[in-house]
């Protein structure tokens, strides 16, 4: 009969598993993992491609909805996230038209900065909606996904949660009835621990102390764990969907081998006297999981496992049930979602990082909890809630973000000082060995994210130090055919207009012309015969949104030009479309100031200037890849500390 | 009997008063008012003399304590904030000179940007203190107070404010049993009306939203009223310090007459059956004064009048009183409480604006509430809260910030939509008709504040357009006699260095040179007979931290050197404390870009470089002042609306 049951269970969580996993691997990679990074990417100024496409916003919803519901150890916080995002893109893109989904009127996101606005406003609505905390969506926001941040932005993104606090609200009055499954349970506050005592003493100061320095140490391995792990699933995944879909497979099974067998283990316990309606729970969401006990017991192990997330989450949370759970129990389970967190993300199904965090940290706190109980008057529940906290610090980083969201998650206005210092400690014991673990996932994937400290050997360089590759600069009235040439050989983006005799005495910098425009302008074919000035002219051919910025991946390509061998050989003026004041630094800056300048001002191009006259104006092109340290380690080896390293040993 | 008792209050308010004022207008008239935009500007880049001196510290701190137990409708918040920026700012200087009170181990702190950092952490302690609210004390900080933000920013406030939060709890935990006065009462939720019932139906809605309209109305009202008092105040001060004592006086007593005339008017209310034991208070602080009402009677205005600040707010806050108070009381104490806030704030001592917004705010929400308690279900205590949400957000447009602020005042996490909806109400409507109160007060106090959104005319000017004044400069080995003339005949901090011949070919701009840091080199008097470079040898003489920025208003200044006749004819060579790469623009640069440049990276000079080859390598020097308004506006008066607007008329 357990036997049936097994397969059952691992049957219904496998098939789950590949329809998540088909998805995902077949229909849209990118969907794969938290998301986060790389949301948090794309607004530092990465215009990776399929990041926020909507296909990539098909299979997260769906992709997670099955993988939570298959059981396995991952959140849908992150993905949530990600959505949020895609939508906030596909709505400032004015629609998608390979979809035919489109509309004109929102045209005003056809630039950089109004779109990475929307799209911050969308991850803090992925946070308020998954928390069902508006005002840690904000400082998430804040404080993890954005690079740039400017009042206008609070104002907005506090806007975006609003409206999803009262949207979600007025959902859960709908679903009270019960109409909407779990839905509508728990109220907007999802683990209530506000009726639990808070007044505490100097030796549980001390007993939080530690909690927060194990809890740091905890968190880092989990970072270091996950990154080990991430790259030998990297291989894997990299020999084909077949071998995707097999990985995901193999940890469904894993997960519900351990989900179903691990309970077995755990000891039936009789029913508390006083909760005889709520225990066992049969056929329910509840606290108590009867399992394979008689009636009137209960496994404290199942009520762990054989639960929906959430709900192992609101049991360790739950105050005043001392003895629900035993040492083994939370050992067992504390060690079993450790491990199955960390081998479970980086398969190719959309998985958050958020829940097996908290599940890992509140199991711990509630295990050191009653460990302690003797030295320390807290409840194990306070305890769960902050081995919670001090997991996320030691994962995530995060600080102001993660105490508000805790405060929203579990109404403890009280534990706040506690909170507080078990996310500072927690951090600052993790930081010392690794970084954050969405910061790890950026560099893993290899995305050129501008970081907002510099690296010391940066005020060791100067700009001209790092810049790279042959410069390819145009005439300001320059030959069409060189153009497409250039373009067709060179992926670069910007590209230098100098303005050259007759029009000048000598050479100067007229400004800095994107690929994009010189496509667009070409595509006007508005050329001469002979080299002459045609200034704004030119212009009067095109519409005023012709040169906006066209969605990711839309927009016209050098491809899709159809130029004639005569039109080659004729002239276009580069004028009317170059920027002709472009930020610009002295050669001899420092690498670091020219970076703080590039971060700040949130730059794609930065123009290197010859410090004396008399010579070309114009030396370099600095561009996200030059500040990479990987590029500047490959050019100044020695400034490699592991290489140095390495060399003495 | 009760004319004497009224000429003891208002005699001990009046001397309390003139302390304060005393104090404020003869030792550090700085320390008048909230001190909320001058710790903005500071944090702003605004230098300003004696804005965090360790004299307006100590009139800060004891004028606020005279101003508060004077009786005046004021706040402890304000200046709370300023006391942590000044404290910051004597820890970050390594004490104070003046007074003998120095560390040398705070070297640290020696530039610019740690110290503000640490001035950001002081605001933050100071509102999270004020409030007992660590959080909003972190968005406080990054809302308004801080003009740049950087990650490593947040999590140093969050800290500080982890600090208060454990420290603020220590001394509640010591003063429980009531040995600190009033200080114990209330834990760290000031006020708490979690207790409440929090469902609201769609009449309770539209409700909320019309009190966010009428809120922001009066928000702005109170921002245009509180900036005609203060420019008739301004008048009045500016005539000596005897009168401005004088208006406090006068401001003193009619506040008495007031807080003590007007619950005459208010009628006798028989004490609630089941609060025999709470009501009437009397010799204590509490809900129902009894005041000139026979036993087991309460006066419900003298509830609100003759109390705390603190106490008349929980009393309007506090649940489950909905016939505590006659409509009649709070439309008095709303209209006399909103006057007296205007015509205090601007007097010489230290006063907050949130007490007295916060007051106002609260009486008209309740006001409304009571009003309206027919149509709407929700509990007067909440319609005080939203109303003093939507006065905060008229009056001072913050938005997270406030809210969190008020979350951890009142601890009623299920209000947040509501408290967000009014917040956000009140802040547009408010902002469609002028700017917020510290901005305003900032305008008045010809701070040259640089805000973080373009003024649109900027688009039409270009950098070269608003330089001003001559330029000096210096050649890179130059005369000390020149140095030293520059020196006394401008007030200019920088001055760009020209490498010229024969040093180099043709003439190249070397770098900036500060005068803080030339007044230091001359003061070192290597000097040189013959025009020779000397390049870093010079530097032996001094140690590593004589350049490093002193504290504001130390530091050597021109009239301290001694330079002989002889040493005038002779050279010095500038390259050693010459800035090599200073951050340049093109003349023809957009002025809105040159500001955005300024402004993000937080300059003080910006070097302006001729566009076309041959011409002088530098054609001005850009300052905070060029870009403010008021510059622009007398280089080119066609810009300004206000002209226009006149001249069409």
């Amino acid at each position: 009969e357990f036997y049936q049951a097994f397969v059952a269970y691992a049957g219904c969580n496998v098939v789950l598993a590949i329809a998540a996993a088909v998805l995902c691997a077949y229909v849209a990679p990118a969907a794969a993992g938290s998301g986060i990074p790389e949301v948090k990417a794309y607004l530092n100024g990465v215009d990776a491609h399929s990041i926020l496409a909507p296909s990539t916003l098909f299979v997260k919803i769906f992709g997670s909805i099955f993988g939570v519901a298959g059981g396995f150890v991952l959140g849908k916080e992150g993905p949530m996230v990600h959505t949020g995002a895609c939508i906030a893109n596909l709505l400032g893109q004015g629609g998608s038209r390979k979809y035919h989904l489109t509309w004109t009127w929102l045209r005003y996101f056809k630039n950089d900065r109004d779109r990475r606005d929307l799209i911050t406003c969308g991850a803090a609505a992925g946070v308020a909606a998954a928390f069902r905390a508006p005002v840690g969506g904000v400082l998430f926001a804040l404080e993890e996904a954005a690079s740039w941040w400017r009042g206008a932005l609070l104002w907005r993104t506090f806007f975006t949660t609003a409206v999803v606090a009262v949207v979600l609200r007025g959902f859960i009055l709908f679903c009270r009835n019960g109409n909407c499954g779990l839905f509508g349970e728990g109220g907007l506050i999802m683990f209530d621990v506000s009726s639990s005592i808070t007044s505490y003493s100097t030796a549980d100061l001390l007993v939080v102390l530690l909690l927060g320095v194990i809890g740091g140490l905890f968190g880092s391995l989990y970072n270091y764990l996950v990154d080990k792990v991430l790259r030998t699933y990297s291989i894997i995944n990299e020999k084909g969907p077949h071998y995707k879909v097999l990985l995901v497979i193999i940890i469904s099974l894993l997960t519900s081998c351990c989900s179903y067998g691990l309970p077995w283990f755990g000891s039936c316990t009789p029913c508390p006297d006083d909760l005889k309606e709520q225990c066992p729970t049969i056929g329910r969401s509840g606290n108590y999981k009867n399992f394979q006990c008689p009636p009137g017991h209960y496994n404290d192990l199942a009520s762990l496992f054989l639960n929906t997330n959430d709900d192992a989450i609101r049991n360790l949370f739950s105050s005043g049930t001392e003895n629900e759970f035993y040492l083994s129990s939370l050992f067992v389970f504390f060690f079993a979602i450790y491990g199955l967190g960390i081998i479970t993300y980086g398969i190719a199904i959309p998985s958050g990082l958020f829940i097996p965090v908290i599940l890992a940290g509140s199991s711990y706190g509630r295990l050191i909890g009653t460990l302690l109980g003797s030295i320390c008057d807290l409840d194990p529940g306070l305890f769960a809630l902050l081995g919670a906290a001090s997991f996320l610090g030691g994962t995530m980083r995060m600080t102001v973000s993660i105490c508000v969201i805790l405060l929203e998650l579990t109404n403890d206005l009280l534990m706040l000082p506690l909170v507080m210092l078990v996310l500072l400690i927690s951090k600052t014991v993790a930081d010392s060995f690794n970084k954050g673990v969405y910061d790890q996932i950026l560099v893993l994937k290899g995305l050129p994210f501008m970081e907002s400290h510099l690296e010391p050997y940066m005020k060791h360089l100067v700009a001209r130090d790092v810049v790279s590759g042959p410069l390819m600069t145009f005439s300001s009235v320059e030959k069409v055919g060189n153009i497409m040439h250039v373009l067709r050989m060179t992926r670069h983006n910007g590209f230098p207009v100098i303005d050259e005799p007759p029009f000048v005495e000598a050479p100067e910098l007229c400004g800095l012309v994107l690929r994009s425009h010189l496509v667009v302008l070409l595509n006007g074919k508005k050329f001469t015969k002979e080299k002459i000035l045609c200034r704004e002219g030119i212009l009067r051919k095109f519409d005023a949104f012709d040169f906006a910025k066209a969605g990711s991946g839309k927009g016209l390509k050098v491809e899709d030009l159809d130029i004639s061998p005569e039109e080659m050989d004729m002239y276009v003026d580069l004028h009317p479309i170059t920027n002709s004041s472009p930020y610009t630094v002295v050669e001899t800056m420092s690498l670091a100031k020219a970076a703080v300048l590039f971060r700040q001002l949130g730059l794609r191009h930065l123009c290197v200037v010859p410090k004396t006259p008399g010579r070309p104006p114009i030396s370099g092109l600095l561009t996200r890849h030059d500040f990479m340290p990987e590029h500047i380690m490959d050019l100044y080896p020695h400034f490699n500390p592991r290489r140095k390293l390495s060399n003495r040993s």
